[in-house]
C-alpha cells in the first residue's frame, strides 16, 4: 500500500485531529504516502488534497475541531458525486481511504466503495455515540464532559435557588449523550428521543420531589424529543414552578478532547491503517468492552445501536 | 457595633460567599456577632437566622453560589413587609446590616432603611455588572470568563464548518456582559439592548465577511435584545446561511469566582464592615480604578451606569 | 440486612462521594440503614458514626474528596486497632459494611474481614488505578484528564520555546497513570516504576528529535522512577537543552469528578450493595470491558495488576 | 508610518497573541504593512520576518502563546547583536516597532533605540506583572487563574486530609502572583522573594490552626523564596506535620488567555499602533485604573514596582 487517503467528514468531534495524527504516524514508517481530502466528501469532488507528513500532524493531539476541516457535500451523495470521487481516488492512485466521521458519512463511504476499487476503512467519531457496533465513539467522552461540566455550575446556583432547570443537550435521533449526561450529573429527570416524554410524569415528580424538600430539578432533554421551549412553558404551567432553559448546542462539539476521546483516537487510528495493510475494506473500526473489533461498514449505519435502558433506571433510581 | 446582620439576595453571582467571608472574618476581631440571614430578603421577613463566626465560613471562598442561599421575595417589597423586616432587625438588636446583592436588592435595602434605625451598606454582587458608580461587580468577571471559555469551543468546530453561530448570553436590560464578552472573543457582531438591533446590518457584516474569505461568524446577543430564536430565522434566511444558536443561561451564574471575583469579593467585604464601624449608612461599596469608592444608596439604582461604547466600536474594529 | 456500614479509606479520589450517594441511594428503598465511619478506618476504631439518608447525599455527586473524610490510621493495622473495629462494627449491629478505597485499604479490609462477622465488600477508588482485577478505578480517568489538560497548558508555552519539560505525576509504585497520561498528551518520552529509567536513552531521542526539527520535547515521569530534580539535571547536562520541571502533587487528587469517574461510582456503588444483599463477603467490585466483575477481596491487593505495555509502544510510535 | 514592524520577546504570556491580533487590525486600515520578526529578538539579528495581514491574525485571539515564537537571545544583548538588529530595522525600512514583552525585553528595547531611528513602543506581557507604571500586564490575570484554578483543587483534597500542602508559583524576583494567588485561594500564608520569609513564624500560625481545629494549611510561596524542598523539609521538621510540595512550573504560562488578558491586549494593541502614529517613541502602554498611560521606556525597566503589601496583610486578616 504506497498511498492511502484520509477524510473528515460530518459534524466534527474531538479527538478527530488525534486520529489524523496516529494514522499518519503509523502509515509512516511504511514508507506510504499520506493523502489528506479536505472540506470532507467535497474534497474527494473537488479534489482538494494536501500531502501530511508526521510533522504535519504534530502539535494537534489535543485540538478541537479537524485540520482537514469538513463541509456538509450533498452532491457526494448523488451519483454524479460518488463516480467524481471515485475517478478522483483513481487519479491519485490512493489504494486505501481511512473516513473518520459518523453514520452519514458511513453510507457514503459505503457507497463509494462499491464505485471503486479503493478500500474503505471508517474511523466512528461523533459525539453522538450512535454508530453500531462499538461501544464508544471518538468525541463522545468529551462532549459528555462538556455538558457535565456546565451542569454543575447550573447546580451550584440551582442549590441557592428554588427553581426547575432544563438543558437541552445534542443528540436529534438517538439518547446516549443525554443519558450518560443526566446519570452523572444526577439529574431528576432524563429525556430521551427513543422514549415519548411523558411530560405528566416529569411534572409529578417535581411535585414529590417538593414535598420531599428537594426543590430544584434539572432536566435533560435530548433535541430530538421536542421543542424544549414549549416543554419548559408546560412544565411551568403545571407546576407553578420556575423554569429556565439552557440550550447547550455547539459548545458540545468543540473544546480539547478527553485522554479518553484521544486514546480511542489513537487506538482506532493505528487499528485502522493496519488493517489497511491486511488487506480489508468495507469496515469500520470498533471497541468492545477492551478489544478493538471490526465492524461490517454496511451494518455500522443500518443497524440501530441498542439504548442503555438500565442506565435509564439507575439514573431514577439514584436521584431520589 | 456588636450585632452586624448580612443577607444575599437576588440573583446569585460567583464571589458571594467569598464576601461573606471576608465580611465575618474581619467583623471577628472587633467581638461584633455575625447573623445570617437566609433566603434573601425572605429571611428578614421570617427571621430565619444563623450565627456565623470564622470557622462557618471556612473552605467557601472558592464555592459558586451562596451559603445563606437567596430567594425571590415579592412580599418583601411591600409595605408590610418592609415592617416586618425591620421588626425584626430591632428584634435581634441587628445595628448594621450588610446587603449582598444588585439594584433590585439595593432598592429593597433603601426602602428598608427608611423604616428602621439599623445602619445598611450594600455590596454589589451581580453578575450583570449593572450598579452605577462601581466599575465592576462580584461575579461580573466570573461570568464573562465562563461565556468566554465556552464560546472559545464554539470557535473550535466554527473554523472547521461554514456557519453562523448565535450565542444568547444573559442581560435583559443591560448590555455589559455581552459586550465584554464580544469583545474577547472576537466576536463579529455584538447586540445589547441599549441599541435597537439592526439585523441588516449584522446580515450584510456576514456577506462582507464571506466575500474576504472568512465564512464563520460569532454573533453575541444579551437576551434583551429580543426573541434569539427569530433572529436566527432571519439570519438564516437574508443570509442563506447556516445559522446555529447557542442559550448559555444560568451556566453564567456558576462555577468557581475568578481571582478577580474574589478579590473584589475580599474587598469589598472588608470595606463594608469598616463602613459600619465608621459609623456609616444607606451606602454601597464600589470600586473605581483601584480605588474602593462609597456610592449613595440611592444613586446605586436610580442612576444609570452608561454603557462603554469605546469597546463596542473596538470590537468592530478588529473583528474584520 | 438491617445495618450497613460504610467508609472511606486511604488516599482520597474523585467520585468517592459519588459511590457514597449511590450506595445510600440503592439501600435506602430496602428499608437498611446505612452508617458511614467518618475519618477512614480511624471512625471504625473510634467509632465516628453518622447515619446517611438519601438528602445527606444530595449534591454530591460532583465534589472531589469524600464528606466522610479519610486520614492515616496506622494504629488499625495492629492487631489491637482491628479487634476494636471489630468490637465497634458489632456494637452498631452492621452486617454488611463497605471500603471505598486502593490497595492498603483492602489489605485493612481483608484482616478485618478474618476478624468480625460483617460481611466486607471492597469499592476500588484510587487515581492511581492498581487493583487486581479491575480494568478502572474511581478516579483514575479524573486524575488522567487533570495532568492532560495541565500539560496541554505545557504545551502552549513549549512550541513558542525550545525547551524540554518533565512532568511529574502520581505513581509511587505504578505507572498506570503516567502512562495513559503520556499516551494522550503525545509525550515524546514516559517513565514509569516498572521500567528502570534509561536517561541515555532519552537523551539520544531528543537529540533525534532536535535534527528533525522538533526543539520541544515534553517527559512524563511517575514520581516512582526517582529524584525528578536529579534526572532534570542530568538531561540537562547530557543534552545541554533547557530543562523545565513541574511537579503537579495533590492538584491529581482534588477537582469534580469526571463524567466517567462518576459513571463508575453508580454502577459499583449499585453493585456492592446488591451483593451484600445475595449474601456475598470478601470481594471487591471491578469492571472488565463493560462487564461488572467480583474480585476475591484477597487477590484485590495481593495479584500484581499488569501494566499495559501495548500503550508504552504505541506512545513511542506516534510521538515522532 | 507605511512599515511597522513587531516582535514577542522574553517568556511568553498567554494574551500576546490576542495583542498581536489588535496591532495588525489596528494599523491595517492604514494601509501600513506590519512585519512580524519571528523568534523574539533573534529574529531582529537574523532578518526572520513575516508579513502579517489581517487574515493571519484570525482564530488567534484565545490561543496561549504566540505565533512569532520566542526564545532567548543573549547575542542581543551584545554590541554587535544591537548593531546587526538596528541595521535590519533600517533595512526593511521598519518606522516603527512594538515590543510586547516583560521588564528584560524593554531593557533590550531601550538599548536598540538609542541605536537607531526606528520609534519603539513597548506593551507589558508578563505573567509575573512586574513591570513599573502599569497596574497590570498582559497574562496576569491567566496566570493567577490558572493557578487559583488548581490550588482550589487541591483544598478539595485537603480537607479530607490533615495536611500542610506548599504550592510553589512563579515568581524568581516578585512576589505579585504570589500575593494575589495567595489572597484568593485563602491560603493560610503567603511567602513572597520582597520579604525574608519566616518559617518560625509560618509554623507557629500552623500549630496555632490546629489548635482552632483547622488542620490543614495551604502556603503559598513564589520560587524567589527560596529551595521548596528544603522549607518543605523544614515545616515538617518544626510542626510534625505532613507536608506535601506541588510545583506548577510552566502550567502558569498557557492556557487559553482570561477575558481580562484579552481585554487588556486589545486596549494595550490598539494603543501602541495610535502612539507610533503620534509620532510618540520610547514609551511603554500601560493602565492606572481605568485610564490607559503612557510609561518612560527606560523607567519601565529601571523603576520597581511596588508591591502591594496591603493585600499581605488582607490575606492574613482573612486567613483565620
Amino acid at each position: 500500500m504506497k498511498r492511502i487517503g484520509v477524510v473528515t467528514s460530518g459534524g466534527d468531534a474531538p479527538g478527530m485531529n488525534a486520529a489524523l495524527r496516529a494514522i499518519v504516524r503509523t502509515a509512516h514508517p511504511t514508507g506510504a504516502k499520506i493523502i489528506g481530502f479536505r472540506r470532507g466528501y467535497e474534497g474527494l469532488i473537488t479534489n482538494n488534497t494536501v500531502l501530511l507528513d508526521s510533522r504535519s500532524v504534530g502539535g494537534i493531539i489535543h485540538l478541537g475541531g479537524t485540520i482537514l476541516h469538513t463541509v456538509r457535500c450533498p452532491e457526494f451523495y448523488t451519483e454524479k458525486g460518488l463516480k467524481k470521487a471515485a475517478e478522483n481516488l483513481e487519479k491519485n492512485k490512493i489504494e486505501g481511504l481511512i473516513v473518520i466521521g459518523g453514520n452519514g458519512s458511513f453510507k457514503g463511504a459505503y457507497e463509494l466503495s462499491e464505485r471503486c476499487r479503493t478500500a474503505i476503512i471508517g474511523i466512528p467519531a461523533t459525539i453522538d455515540n450512535d454508530v453500531y457496533g462499538t461501544d464508544e465513539t471518538i468525541g463522545f467522552d468529551t462532549a459528555v464532559n462538556t455538558a457535565v461540566t456546565l451542569i454543575d455550575k447550573i447546580r451550584d446556583t440551582a442549590v441557592s435557588h428554588e427553581r426547575i432547570f432544563i438543558v437541552e443537550v445534542m443528540g436529534r435521533k438517538r439518547g446516549f449523550l443525554a443519558l450518560e449526561v443526566g446519570l452523572t450529573v444526577g439529574a431528576e429527570n432524563i429525556l430521551v428521543p427513543e422514549i415519548k416524554p411523558n411530560i405528566e410524569k416529569v411534572c409529578e415528580k417535581i411535585k414529590e420531589n417538593a414535598e420531599k424538600g428537594k426543590k430544584s430539578n434539572i432536566i435533560i432533554a435530548a433535541e430530538g424529543v421536542g421543542d424544549t421551549r414549549k416543554i419548559a412553558k408546560e412544565i411551568e404551567e403545571k407546576t407553578g414552578g420556575d423554569v429556565r432553559l439552557t440550550v447547550l448546542g455547539h459548545v458540545q462539539r468543540g473544546g480539547h478532547p478527553t485522554a479518553r476521546s484521544r486514546l480511542l483516537a489513537c487506538l482506532f487510528g493505528e487499528k485502522a491503517v493496519k488493517m489497511l495493510f491486511q488487506g480489508k475494506t468495507k469496515k469500520v473500526v470498533g471497541i468492545n468492552g477492551n478489544q478493538l473489533v471490526e465492524i461490517e461498514l454496511k451494518d455500522s449505519f443500518t443497524k440501530e445501536k441498542p439504548l442503555n435502558l438500565e442506565f435509564l433506571e439507575l439514573a431514577e433510581k439514584l436521584a431520589i
